[in-house]
């Protein structure tokens, strides 16, 4: 590898951007052209995360600085609206882009709108974008100009579930996804909701039922699957953690645990990243802390009762930043695992 | 109140055992005659718990010991099995006892063996005893020789759920109960499940589906309750958290959650511990923590999804001592509330 | 008690003003006649906090609306600078008041200025002023009008220190402070060093020497004990929890461990809050939290090495809200414990 | 690098031990030739830590079926007094050894036994083991057939501390270390100071003084890097969190905050790990969590005060498994920082 694929990061001092200067610290083959910030322009990265001196003590760059450097990939871990806007300069300049915000999830600009409360940035390029589930779109990320990074949510419910989805011998009558996820979900702007003394010793549910903004990315990839459409009840609860997101599933579907179990073992064989275990061994948010991975398994389902799905991960990394790298690697042709062990 | 009721705690040192003695250093009119451990015999309970220093200096008795003492109430806070056992003392003297295993939880001694591996030590008492949740049984409560405490989780989700199956316009289809416990609940004794690296930064699922204890006993009361077998699926977790239970519920059921809320406001519009919330006013483990305060709201259910119940608790209190001193004073005829504001 | 005394309360939607309703909610001769918070003024103060639903569901007025209100007492827990001057309006009515704040508890209105960068609002009230430490100054506080209850962290150094400066036959040479405090003693506004997932598994040091407003009042009530001149070295750190203030204190001194804990034993022989306790079993943050005790220990000093001090208090109720009810108490004839144990 | 290092692990199923297994897992020039845990024998590593699964499948081989295993070098997580004794069988075929117990931290067999409370297994080769603080011992550790591992704590003293002493024209007449540490620090093994109930929301103080086995290999170190005897007072605390170690210490010495700064900046200019900071970006153990380095600064001092040295690493990385990788790196002459950014 005598030239390093140049990259840049908008948005780099969120919890997400954060990670993807920590996990392009061991990856062989990136340069980090530059890191930007609105907020921070000027400072480094360093004096903002001291805990990244002599890791990363690049300058962060105000966005409108970064539009004329000439780059192979561009990341934003910018909110919504926001990013789809700043990435358009290197759209425009036919430089790929990563956006783990949800700008370019949602297919139907009206969806987009009715969950999100603001019209789309750039409604054109919606069809251009390709949800980036690695383990399900890899050959069209490989191609694609514009990945849209899935929701953390997201991944953690679909990852069990797209493969009973896509199954033709599976009819899927309920999905109930009960999730819990760390704080740094909710990022590090300031809010009550993640004051320390607030969250430290609590637990609550929020958003509970059909309103959390990721329903529309998680039915819509559903329904793409198995070609009908499909609804989900989905509640959201607050961890008093700092990483990770566990979901516990409970589905009407056709077929036993052990037989969802062998169909998503038999789609996951060859996965690097996912760990499908057996119901005696139930997915942690510890086990996948700090990793790419993805555990997974299917219980439940005796007397007719659900059957139950428990996945596991890491939110910031196969949530968003190991993910976004992984679809990095896939676009430019490294081993898809590279800096993500 | 010239003379005081004079009551024994047998299994003194776990954790429920030290919440009945913190509850009744408040309590008017109570005398704590003895504290009783077999590990710690001879101890004072401030050596075993430095906290308890000037709180209570008693020296806790081998259990052996306490069969002769005159008191007029016994609450056992001891594992199942032994705790029958070790009441039988007090049973026989005419001695009213307050049980917080899940002893005499269970009418039928067959189904007790199923769940709990073991014979029951005196099925001839369980007819006997009552099933102590206040605020649905406290008739046969204030005469009841026997009170069987309910199970932590079990309270979780029969406050919430118990006035829908009474109600006789409501059918109920289906019931899963997502339910996250602190690690208080599984006790003082040591195992690597509570280890602190372990829980820390830490949020897993055990016994989902169809597995744990408490089943038992919310089956039997929803079934007692609608006259009908009733099949609930549970899924436990283990929150990294001191105290505290949320449960969130999912329905099928003839009825909107508006009506949901409407039938058990109206059904605890007078109880003290019972705080009906609005939806928008979600129920958390920290609004409830050292308090005897159960929070419930109903949600969700449009387009033909479930009906979602929420409530929160402290497990040591409403879900286990708080509760058992609210049977106390319904059986001595104090003022309900007595102790536990 | 046939009338019961009239409180008030300035900026009741802090950690401290909260806590303060908490204990009044079980304290038996107290009425609280309004609760004030200039951000939440008209909304009720269980909107604001629902886990004090149906405990205190007064509405919040704007501290303005609150002047004309006729009560015993006030107690403010609004920021320093601030707190005087909504408190003069009682104040000059003759009302007796208890400011949180640290507003008169410096004797000299140039070290106020020094410290906290601000002029005094009313320095011609500062001889006034009793500091509120019950233990040292239970006299003057029974007849105080206005009491300045102390600082958290200088409860925390003061308690064990103070008997030994009182002593004629001590000489302390030097006084190193490394206090360990959790994260409801920096309030409840909303800074990143306040955000989970900075501070969870985390731990900190700030303002290490001789930088922390603290030392202020330290520094004075030492120096008034022992009629010299004391300077002290202080280190906070900030540790992932919500309450709790761990002192350990190393000094220089002419006395052994042993002799230390002799004089501060009988110092504190008949206080109900003052737990010493032998070297074997020393103080920590759990075994007081939620409590008005403080625990006390001294050790260490073998071989010339300096004699060491650990005490431990729950920051909101030993180190504000309870001592400044215990002050009430003192201030108003009632036995001093009451509403506290 | 045609053949990779060959490796065992004794003791793979502690804390360390993992830690050690999961730096491997990216290290490009080790091989792990085998991991050995008495209790787990049999089991794969993946079986006992579901985490590892797929980064480590290995299974745990009992340790006497280890000793006729060709390796290159081999590292010990055994507790003391075991550690040596299983480590015996390696060292007398000439493989390398790296042990992370206290057995060959101390030069003096009585001061082992005095702080150990047992004989030495093999007091013969203390002479010739290396006592491997990378910083200042590299030559020998380069040449060493046996390294000990320093202690969590004392590294986060010693790393600090040591360039002062080492200097000359430094005199250091009292150092007090007032030390926090991670319950990992504590081990894997059951005991009511591990478990979570008592940990969480708790902060406590334990061997205050002179008391902790740490003392002996720090004291040796001191007194051998100024030639003279020193005796320091070292306070360890517990933290409610799984990782690091935060020691603030407070020194009396001849020198300002800023010439301690120059002097220890200077020793450490071009070491990896060292990051020397400015006193206003106070060390913090999230700053270090998950990493190889130690953050140091200086600063106080002022009007005679002492000068405080506030130091922060991952006990579990720098003050253990990563220092042993460290140590490995030296020894076979990888470049120091491999498998360890």
């Amino acid at each position: 590898m005598s030239k390093k694929l140049s990259i840049g990061i908008l948005g780099a001092t969120g919890y997400t951007g954060i990670e993807l200067v920590r996990i392009f610290a061991s990856h062989p083959f990136v340069h980090i052209a530059f890191v930007s910030s609105q907020s921070y322009a000027g400072k480094k990265l360093s004096d903002v995360f001291p805990q990244m001196t002599s890791v990363c003590d690049d300058v962060l760059l105000a966005p409108d600085k970064t539009f004329g450097i000439g780059v192979d990939c561009v990341f934003s871990c910018l909110p919504h609206a926001t990013s789809a806007g700043l990435l358009m300069p290197f759209i425009t300049k036919n430089i790929r882009v990563i956006d783990l915000s949800a700008d370019f999830r949602i297919k139907d600009p009206k969806e987009y709108t009715k969950w999100y409360k603001t019209g789309h940035p750039c409604p054109e390029l919606l069809d251009e974008a390709v949800f980036g589930l690695c383990e399900h779109h890899r050959n069209e990320i490989a191609k694609a100009k514009i990945v849209a990074n899935p929701g953390c949510y997201s991944t953690s419910i679909m990852l069990p579930l797209l493969p009973l989805f896509k199954d033709k011998s599976v009819q899927v009558s309920m999905v109930i996804a009960d999730s819990k996820s760390g704080v740094s979900g909710a990022g590090r702007s300031l809010k009550l909701t993640s004051h320390f003394v607030e969250v430290h010793e609590n637990f609550s549910a929020y958003s509970v039922g059909h309103a959390h903004r990721h329903i529309a990315e998680i039915e819509q990839e559903f329904s793409r699957a198995c070609k009908k459409p499909v609804t989900i009840t989905f509640s959201p609860h607050l961890l008093p953690t700092n990483r990770g997101i566990l979901s516990t599933m409970y589905l009407g579907i056709n077929k036993s645990a052990a037989e969802c179990l062998d169909i998503v073992k038999n789609a996951y064989k060859n996965e690097p990243f996912m760990r499908v275990r057996e119901p005696s061994d139930l997915p942690c948010t510890g086990g996948t802390a700090h990793t790419n991975f993805c555990d997974i398994t299917f219980t439940g389902g005796e007397n007719g009762q659900p059957v139950i799905a428990v996945s596991a991960l890491d939110n910031l990394v196969k949530g968003a930043s190991g993910q976004a790298v992984q679809n990095m690697n896939i676009m430019f042709g490294f081993p898809e695992t590279t800096g993500l062990l």
